[in-house]
């Protein structure tokens, strides 16, 4: 046993930070941690706890992590994980984001109109598939081969089940292995309960990512089948206790993307190139959302969720950026790479000079790649629909496995529902937002070039959005649906000029994805394939690989830190919060908490802090312990784990979760909805 | 010669970019570099030719250059020197920004509300006098020292005529010497021309560092006293057919600042600390601007010089960033310095070593020390004003030497003129930015600092600065005039709502400045000075100092450059200006130049391109011929160029100028300002 333990630690020294790693990891279900939960913690959890823990799990296709609480499809996520179903189920007449949603009885409860969950089902190493696909192939030719491959994989896995099965194949080690994730859909999705926003996120962007913490960052949702709600016997219930200081718990989620296995040139790029020229966006763009929300309540509502996720990912890209300034980092990266590269073959070429010369071609080409093609430039919903409609039009005219990714078959059921929301769109809005972003294409690519003047013309980026706004009918459901129905046809015979600027900048677009796919993607994708092979010769197969926003468990406890020689407590309580709040946003209470102040516990437990790895996409994990029992809900990390998108480390890096008693306390005593505590702590 | 010539290419290596430097350097007048110019040019200026250039120079104190263009006072610079001005003598009656300004007789010359020209007279070493006072201290007392012994150089150098001397002690070569600058002042600056901010920026910000290039950046300023405009003997003149391909012209300004001296270290700290910060902050402040700016066309005039004046900023420090992101700068500095530190002996210690420590101090107080002493939290007018009379009423009270520099007398009389400005002040616009920077400041340092917590109270950002703008007198400047009289005691007891802020942060930021001056500064110039003698013993004086916004001369010549292959020709016509044109904002021209277009010579010289080693400061430089006769009016560099701040590159970088025939033609026939056309060009 020393030695497998021995080889982890080298494992984990090769990929993260410093010293006492134990709690590192965002590990797949079948491959979890064994070793480590049984030396350290005395766990050995069995394959029927596996299982159930699997079932109970679900995944948001919009971003977030979730759990069935009881068994009739109730599940818990975070508040900000339902904002954009409680925004678009909003309008001038009734505001749930800053009011609140409770539904105490079924029939109350609203359908999101663009929200879908998957459960896992199971996972099957397709490896060999792709892996013979793939094989001699690089370039176009290579993107060709996987795409079509897995194309292939997850149509069979689907069958004819589109409605209600997804099928996911997921590259782990950067490409190294695939595994196909079958996965139960659900896409008739209620909103239960969400708390009003000054609750959830009290303290708001200042206190984001900040510990000691007060946020009640849960949101309840149902699924429903055939009108009722989904029998999920695989539960997870409440346990109002919680978690003691020390304990072990368990957090499962979707960890979206972390780094830890990229090269120093991929780093490079990532801190020269991507974070800060996404940083200058975004805080532009903060900045616009924040004084278009100053000409009025209305406006301030239409623009509030997503200036709550701009300033969110400002603070995750900052803290990102402050990771890779530091020159540890790549020295550790450089020295993992000589150490691997001691071990290649004569056949494995550099695969660390190959990814370096891949990050300069993205150099070349990434201000027209992000503008274009992920559409920084057209910073508008009406765009994005555009862009759909029209590629859905021509993209299902082909054979599947020769479609864009995202509009193969495993695709579209989900596609369908976006593009066909019922969600609200604000003309002035977009048209904010548009003439802005059209600034900026302009900006990055400079007014002589052709892409920027095949958009503009003699117009400027005001004046056209205003045009493009004033003309266009994709606000109507009906008329994306006819153009949805219609197919190719329909969106080719369109005059909206929305469609007509998706079509005319296509081409163009499309020539961009093609490079960075063939001259970046499909290098960083074989190469990274032989590292991972160079590594697990080296050092086993006991390495977690970089999240995929697929399902991971992390192992962890309930634990403060020290900062400045100072200790930090991992529990707040209910009481702190009272102290906290004065009145003034981001630090107002809602009258709801103020009115039932004196009947509150103040002891209660708010928010706690545990060694848990996680990372954006496992917000609305459930917290466990090791009877699965939930003990809270992850809804955070403090600052210092926004570097653990590169590394981990234990002494620093904590998770945040709303306690189970505050989630219970406060249905109870301040939303009236004690039906819903129950159900919660029902087995 | 070959011997110098040998050194110097020495120097230059260790200075800058790469090879073929000839044209490098912002050299003072007093040490120009005769030999290249001889060799190069065949050109050999006498102390008659240096003594007129110099007193036909002059500096703006808001941070531009220019040079007298007749006998009467007439100061050529550019557009966008004089926005400023421009923009406080409007309003919404008349909007001389956009509409443009024209005084073709003496009496409607308007007075600037807070500008002061500056003619250098006289250049005299004083690093004796320094080195004596500052001999043997360091930290605070260095400080102490050094500020002391400035103000009384300054103090006797200046005697009672603070009305028209002015004396800057000069620091070159980062504290390795120090120069007395004696300098005729003139307040009475008056508005002659300024063109309409469509054709003095034509192509805006897109275009802005571009070029081939169309903009009539220029504008006319007199200097007056007594009433009357000043006599200006030593005065340049324009030569209507410009320069030649290849001719050698030569630029006096005041370039701003460089780093070409600074240390890795210090590169760094600029790359990954400030530079990032300021980026981020100037571009939620543009979007701002921006989006404050389109509620109306009366908030888009208010918001344009401070818009225009930050985008310009951006993508400076974006340029500077890139040229940071290049390891090989970095590889040279530190070859630089391994070099230069086998020349050290014992008693020099090892002045990097303490210039890198003082970066981390610096990195430990950046975020306090930006947001409360630099005020960018406090981002209103009101508020520069409190502090300065606030600051002003306690500095005078005690003996000049002891005083903050800016409050020592040399400083006082141009002090006093913008404090007692008559420009106008905002409320609307003043609470919009005070809103978002009290929230920047929060944002920085955090909900739970005392001097958030101090400055906020229980109050939020918007709410807190609706109330200091509303309650404020300091609009009026007679309110100002009558506290700036009184002193301290009619500041202590002033209930203003601004004053009262400004006296509440001042211990703190005062504080936060000391650490500043003597953590990070006292220890920069200390080291700089040890570097600079080193550097002084290893290459001899051929050297020239980093920029310092005082007066310097650098050479070069009429040249276009290569860029991916293409040949980028030096000149631009009058004719590409109306092919440019498409009519929407910001490549739209004024109706004064679409009437007159039939009658305007499309083959005029328009904008031009020289290798002259310029940067910020430089803005409205004459660019002149070895006959001191004026070709054209510089205004810009091209994007190259930026990274001019670490190193010159003669294969790239590029002076953007105006042609002389383009200011004289537009004055003619599209202006009417014939007048002005011949005083510019008599002898």
């Amino acid at each position: 046993m020393m030695v497998r333990t021995a080889v982890m630690a080298g494992v984990v020294f090769v990929l993260a930070a410093g010293s006492a790693h134990s709690a590192e990891g965002m590990w797949t279900l079948d491959n979890l941690p064994r070793e480590s939960l049984r030396e350290r913690y005395g766990f050995e959890p069995d394959e029927a706890w596996v299982e159930q823990l699997m079932q109970a799990s679900v995944r948001l296709a919009s971003g977030c992590s979730g759990s069935f609480v009881s068994g009739e499809g109730l599940v818990l996520t975070n508040a900000h994980c339902v904002l954009r179903c409680v925004g678009e189920l909003s309008g001038a007449e009734a505001d749930y984001v800053n009011d609140g949603f409770v539904a105490t009885a079924r029939e109350n409860e609203l359908r999101c109109p663009a929200e879908e969950l998957n459960r896992l089902e199971s996972i099957t190493d397709v490896s060999a598939r792709i892996d013979a696909a793939t094989d001699g192939r690089s370039g176009q030719a290579f993107i060709d081969a996987r795409n079509g491959e897995k194309a292939r994989i997850e149509a069979e896995c689907v069958g004819d089940d589109a409605a209600t099965v997804r099928c996911d194949v997921v590259e782990l080690y950067g490409g190294g292995m695939h595994h196909l994730y079958r996965y139960r859909r659900y896409q008739d999705v209620r909103l239960v309960f969400s708390p009003e926003y000054r609750i959830g996120f009290f303290g708001g962007d200042p206190d984001n990512f900040n510990f000691p913490r007060y946020n009640l960052d849960m949101g309840l949702l149902r699924a429903y089948e055939d009108g009722q709600p989904v029998a999920t016997d695989a539960h997870l219930s409440l346990r109002r206790e919680g978690a003691e200081e020390g304990e072990l718990v368990m957090v499962t989620g979707h960890p979206g993307k972390t780094r830890r296995l990229l090269t120093a040139s991929q780093l490079e790029r990532l801190r020269d190139v991507d974070l800060v020229n996404q940083l200058l966006y975004l805080s532009e763009r903060r900045a616009l959302l924040w004084q278009y929300g100053r000409s009025g309540e209305e406006a301030a509502r239409q623009a509030q969720a997503d200036l709550t996720l701009t300033e969110n990912r400002i603070k995750v890209y900052r803290g990102q950026l402050a990771a890779l300034q530091r020159p540890e980092l790549f020295a550790r990266r450089r020295a993992d790479a000589l150490r691997l590269r001691a071990t290649a073959k004569t056949e494995d070429g550099d695969p660390w000079a190959a990814i370096a010369s891949a990050q300069q071609a993205y150099r070349r080409i990434e201000a027209p790649y992000q503008m274009a093609e992920r559409a920084l430039g057209f910073d508008s919903e009406y765009f994005k629909l555009a862009r759909d409609l029209v590629r859905a039009g021509e993209e299902r005219a082909k054979p599947n496995a020769q479609r864009l990714r995202e509009y193969q078959d495993a695709a579209l059921t989900r596609l369908q529902q976006t593009v066909l929301t019922t969600a609200p769109i604000y003309p002035a809005y977009e048209e904010t937002r548009l003439a802005w972003s059209l600034s900026k294409l302009r900006e990055r690519l400079g007014p002589d070039d052709p892409l920027v003047k095949l958009v503009l013309g003699r117009e400027s980026p005001e004046a056209l959005a205003a045009k493009l706004v004033a003309g266009t009918e994709l606000g109507d459901v009906d008329v994306r649906r006819k153009l949805w129905d219609g197919g190719f046809e329909a969106v080719s015979a369109s005059t909206d000029p929305f469609i007509q600027l998706a079509r005319a900048v296509d081409s163009v677009s499309r020539d961009l994805r093609q490079r960075y796919e063939t001259q970046v993607e499909a290098v960083e994708n074989k190469q990274a394939a032989v590292i991972a092979r160079l590594r697990f010769a080296a050092f086993g197969d006991a390495l977690y690989p970089d999240a995929t926003f697929s399902l991971r468990l992390s192992y962890g406890e309930v634990r403060g830190w020290e900062e400045n020689g100072r200790k930090i407590e991992p529990f707040t309580r209910i009481g702190g919060l009272f102290s906290r709040a004065t009145g003034a946003e981001p630090f107002a209470l809602p009258p709801s908490w103020r009115k039932v102040e004196s009947t509150l516990d103040m002891e209660t437990p708010f928010n706690f802090v545990t060694t848990n790895d996680i990372i954006g996409g496992n917000s609305g994990s459930p917290v466990i312990n090791r009877n699965r029992e939930v003990v809270g809900v992850a809804f955070d990390t403090n600052i210092h784990a926004l570097g653990g998108a590169f590394g981990y480390d234990e002494t620093l890096n904590r998770c945040v979760a709303v306690h189970s008693a505050a989630m219970l306390e406060s249905l109870e005593k301040v939303y009236g909805a004690g039906t819903l505590a129950r159900e919660m702590t029902a087995n």
